[in-house]
């Protein structure tokens, strides 16, 4: 049994992406209101609360809020149009701030959505108060504290939502995974960037695990398994996801060291700079022959990565091939990921969206 | 409607402590478990997850129980004995290693409980495999992310204690107030220390919603709202555990700066060595004469403060009259809570387990 709401304001029959954006900014609606009137009951009145009661909300709002989207389609492929549905969809976007948030801090950061980062923020903040003590310290601390919050929020909003105990029973142990992923995936991650280049085996692996997984399968899963869907439905979003999850990581990683920054809000070459094990940085290496392996690894070894190291680097990775395998890679993904989806098995609505979503999410530019 | 279990090993007429220590080890048993076999599930194989799998489940193992001990008290002041009842009281002490984890890292706390701290472990084990990257670094995040990994287990644990649904909902608004007043009192603690000493109102006001409510109040109000407790013991709960929260923390504080070493394992005075603004610091300088006050602040305006400092600021708190008058703080506190629970209201056991409670959070050493 599913608990449904008032009737909806969108159409179910509206094809999308009119209906899915729709989703999405209802989802932000939704997000944003709730933890608008926590921070509100929290911060208010309080001089220390005074930055948090604004820049919490902001951030929420910023978001592209795909997860939830991704969620609420799969809720649709076996649930009806729900208020209740969407607002436990949009608990994940909570999810992701939280995660945002906090990897900022480890990640060191400068920039977020074109804007300076939550710790940034808080740190400057502190900086003009003039307040002792480091400010930089002050700024990590109430960016992870802040994290913590919308890790909390999450959950409540997901619980508070509208669906009734039987439905929601459906989705905790999805939601509980996808929340441990994120926090284990984290740690992995961090002992990867550490380590020196891992193998493109053990790299697939951890991506799956953090972003590929966390940002399309277990959205879908989570909202399927609310709706109650079968098997078939499960499995062919399992793989659908899989295939989008990877292919969207590979196009972060594109983005990370191709990208535009006038369309990514980014430095160009961010993740050359960063020196992240990427799939295009751990793909170049290995199809690099010998002379150019050398230089690689002369690359990585740079104290400081420049304009002219980036755009160095950035050169031999096209040259190895790399940039050119990964776009067929992403390609062969989102084909295969649209075939996956059977018409006579998933509801057209939600069809259309995987379709859509599909394209929005490889070959997106920012 | 209450769920209860199998019956109990521990017969409920023992007095306490007998009764209120198998409680506290019960529950230690039931966190410990709960968090080992889902570290195991995270972790298990994994090389960066090693030093993960074993530590965490460690730090759940090391804690005082106090804060599940006031929420199964609570919870006996209106339900019977029931281990799903106990597995949601212990459900507090993973908020706690959250709480504590995080507290650390943000403190620059090298210390926890006579062990290195979380992040300081990590960062050894880093430094030992010779990684690249800060190992500094690398202990702070891992140390988060185990932060947060408490966080959601602790909500997990609760939701899956084997509490009906009913009996639940009487307790995810205090739980839910209790985790956000965690971070958003470790915000304002942040402030606290880096502002100039704040003014003894103040102190308190921030003292009452960190420590103070968090420690005794709200777990004993958790517990009893989980057995649906009526107003007249709700309100009589709220004011002993306002007292001796408040207690509890003047004693911690003055364990801070007067505590033995050999007890407490920190330090001596290691609050002054943090320039920690705590109650009894800032007692003092509101009881100190004009000379008095005067070296008080030569000493907080020190850039180190070694053991000669720590020696004279502990002779000058001696001396301006704060420690002893501290002292009496508690014990009015301790009498007044002690005569707050009226015997015809509560049952023997409770009562009797509050009297126990009251003492030991007062007059402890460590």
């Amino acid at each position: 049994m599913v608990s449904t709401m008032a009737a909806e304001a969108v159409p179910s029959k509206k094809a999308p992406p009119a209906w899915l954006d729709a989703v999405g900014e209802r989802c932000l609606a939704e997000a944003h209101g709730f933890v608008e009137a926590r921070a509100a009951e929290h911060f208010s009145g309080r001089s220390e609360g005074e930055l948090a009661e604004t820049v919490i909300p902001q951030f929420v709002a910023g978001g592209k809020f795909l997860r939830p989207m991704f969620a609420y389609v799969g809720w649709r492929c076996g649930g009806p149009e729900s208020d209740a549905a969407l607002r436990a969809a949009a608990s994940l976007e909570l999810l992701h701030c939280f995660a945002l948030a906090q990897d900022d801090v480890m990640d060191g950061s400068a920039l977020r959505r074109r804007r300076p980062a939550l710790h940034v923020r808080f740190a400057r903040w502190h900086a003009e108060r003039g307040w002792s003590g480091s400010a930089d310290r002050f700024g990590e601390a109430a960016a992870t504290l802040s994290g913590d919050l919308f890790l909390v929020w999450s959950e409540q909003l997901l619980r508070e939502s509208g669906l009734d105990a039987e439905t929601l029973a459906r989705g905790w142990p999805r939601y509980d995974l996808m929340r441990a992923e994120l926090a284990v995936g984290q740690l992995a991650d961090l002992v990867n960037d550490a380590r020196a280049l891992p193998a493109w085996e053990t790299l697939l692996d951890v991506l799956r695990r953090k972003s590929g997984n966390y940002t399309v399968r277990r959205p879908l899963e989570f909202g399927a398994a609310l709706a109650g869907c079968g098997a078939d439905v499960m499995a062919a979003l399992a793989e659908y996801g899989g295939l989008i999850g990877e292919a969207f990581q590979f196009r972060d990683d594109l983005l990370g060291v191709f990208g535009d920054p006038a369309a990514t809000g980014k430095p160009a070459g961010q993740d050359l700079r960063d020196r992240k094990a990427s799939s295009v940085v751990v793909l170049a290496a290995e199809m690099a022959d010998r002379r150019q392996r050398d230089e690689l690894d002369e690359l990585l070894q740079l104290p400081i990565v420049d304009d002219r190291a980036v755009s160095r680097w950035c050169g031999l990775i096209t040259a190895t091939g790399a940039r050119e395998r990964l776009g067929e890679l992403i390609r062969e993904r989102a084909e295969k990921a649209q075939a996956v989806i059977d018409p006579a098995v998933f509801p057209r609505q939600a069809a259309d969206a995987l379709a859509v979503l599909a394209t929005r999410c490889t070959e997106r530019d920012r």
